[in-house]
């Protein structure tokens, strides 16, 4: 088949291990974009970061188009609302785009329950203290771990604390209970989940619906001493409340996610000795955005084998996705 | 059968969760060191941290005793030389104690790589930066991880690393190939190991032929931006060296252990940009201690069954550990 890739040399470059273009290239042609007089004769089309939003002009000339396959998340913006009649297929790499949310979370909250932070800060100060700590030492071991979302992201965090021995609770209202005891968690309604949980991360979509859920009677109810990690989007919290408790020493915050974004210079989760402040690095942003491309070639070759693609949107899913 | 728990009241607390001791008492009645009339009936001694060397004369009293379960680590200094003709078996917490020291490493890496702290310095600088950093932001994705050491805590690192797509080298020269193979590691010597690994992670025992067994050329050999985490012990490092490698800017590191320990004040692991100090935290300090009681109750349990100890240590491995 011919594959067009439509991104830049530079996001071919950043995305695309050789090695995985490689596996494409040996049973297809590539085309990049820099050649668009194929655009006809197209079957696949990989669009990703930078690919502006394809218009129906762009889908009448690529007439023989079967599949685009977006090496990167949203696909909302992608294609035009009358796009579904045209009988194309689509897929994403979303499902590769948030493993590295779910291992930098991890992270956190071992970083955050054995103190990294503040017993970095100490041993700056010539001080050599486990206990005593402003911020206790606490080991992943039988305590409880909220999650805020059952969503790719909050189920690869489900799945990596397999491998610890602590119990996850999960607050989502889209999960039934059968389906949180195959996940191996225990379903919680959120005031609950806020209140028991000794780390809180937060896995929700950014919709209108969940814009500002986590509101301050929220962070009110969390444990002395919880932490809480956001690496989701800002948006969904009402920072103002967050901000406030933590004003009160209560608890300690990871956030990698503002809004706007980046929050102003002397902002709070800047200058507070119990907030962490990342600049949006929880997910892939590096050697990790090739997982990216390699889901969209596994997918290729799925769809030319017949069989399914594990990353495969259709109308019903592009309509609710963020 | 008659328990006796030789561990001060204070111990029993931070090591037992009530729900293992609860198990134990089932079938067993339970002493403590307060009263000590009944140790010719004891068929099962509990030792840990705290409980001093047993002597010939203590093992003579205790003329039933057929089991001593220590709830942590090393009995080297536990038993006098002649123990082992006494008939008595032997187990530890070993294992239990060695997770937590994994799940920190794994922490630190993932840590190290996303740049955590250089991150959280530069937001705190009012910057907003993902890319550019002094510390290049990486995924575990594709890279080579270093491993020095199969020990119970290495190989529990190796087995977190599964659920992460990345290369694991590991250098342990009492490791064959057949077993590093059943491992999924990649076997290679010290040196390539030290050029080739993105993170380098020490994970050998601290015995007189591993003293500083890391030297300058190991330390020169690393790749640009790689990371070294000690979770061991200090004096299987030539800190020097690391010292000396590290204020070239080239390499960051975490530290968890030293030698002396801790080290002065404003020692270069303090004051280092480059350079993490942690007070000895990987492990077991806080509730993460709980492990080692309910290692010692499941091995018990066991023994009363008549199934293997999981942590049982017999006279050749007992000579051999550190």
């Amino acid at each position: 088949m011919n594959v067009l890739l439509h991104l830049t040399a530079e996001m071919i470059e950043r995305i695309f291990d050789p090695r995985d273009l490689a596996r494409l290239s040996k049973s297809n042609t590539i085309f990049t974009r820099d050649d668009l007089s194929h655009l006809a004769d197209v079957d696949v089309l990989v669009t990703g970061w930078g690919t502006s939003a394809l218009d129906d002009a762009f889908l009448d000339s690529a007439e023989n188009l079967k599949l685009i396959a977006h090496a990167a998340g949203s696909t909302r913006y992608l294609v035009p609302a009358k796009f579904w009649s045209r009988g194309i297929r689509l897929c994403s790499a979303n499902e590769a785009l948030g493993i590295g949310v779910a291992e930098t979370t991890l992270a956190l909250m071992i970083a955050g329950l054995k103190g990294f932070f503040p017993c970095a800060q100490l041993t700056r100060e010539d001080q050599w203290k486990s206990d005593g700590l402003p911020w206790p030492v606490r080991e992943m071991y039988q305590i409880d771990i909220g999650l805020i979302g059952a969503s790719k992201i909050g189920r690869h965090v489900i799945r990596l604390l397999k491998q610890f021995e602590v119990n996850v609770l999960l607050y989502d209202p889209h999960v039934t209970a059968e389906e949180a005891k195959e996940l191996g968690v225990e379903r919680v309604d959120l005031m609950e989940l806020m209140r028991r949980s000794e780390v809180v991360s937060l896995h929700a979509p950014a919709l209108e619906s969940t814009r500002r859920m986590l509101k301050r009677e929220h962070f009110r109810a969390m444990k002395n001493r919880a932490i809480f990690i956001n690496t989701a989007r800002g948006m969904i919290v009402d920072e103002e409340a967050l901000v406030e408790e933590l004003k009160t020493g209560r608890i300690f915050a990871f956030i990698d996610v503002t809004h706007p974004e980046p929050p102003r210079p002397r902002h709070p989760f800047r200058t507070l000795p119990n907030c962490v402040l990342l600049p949006h690095i929880a997910g892939a942003i590096t050697n990790g955005c090739r997982r990216q491309g390699r889901s969209v070639v596994d997918q290729i070759l799925e769809f030319q084998e017949g069989k399914p693609m594990h990353g495969e949107i259709g109308e019903q899913k592009w309509k609710i996705m963020a």
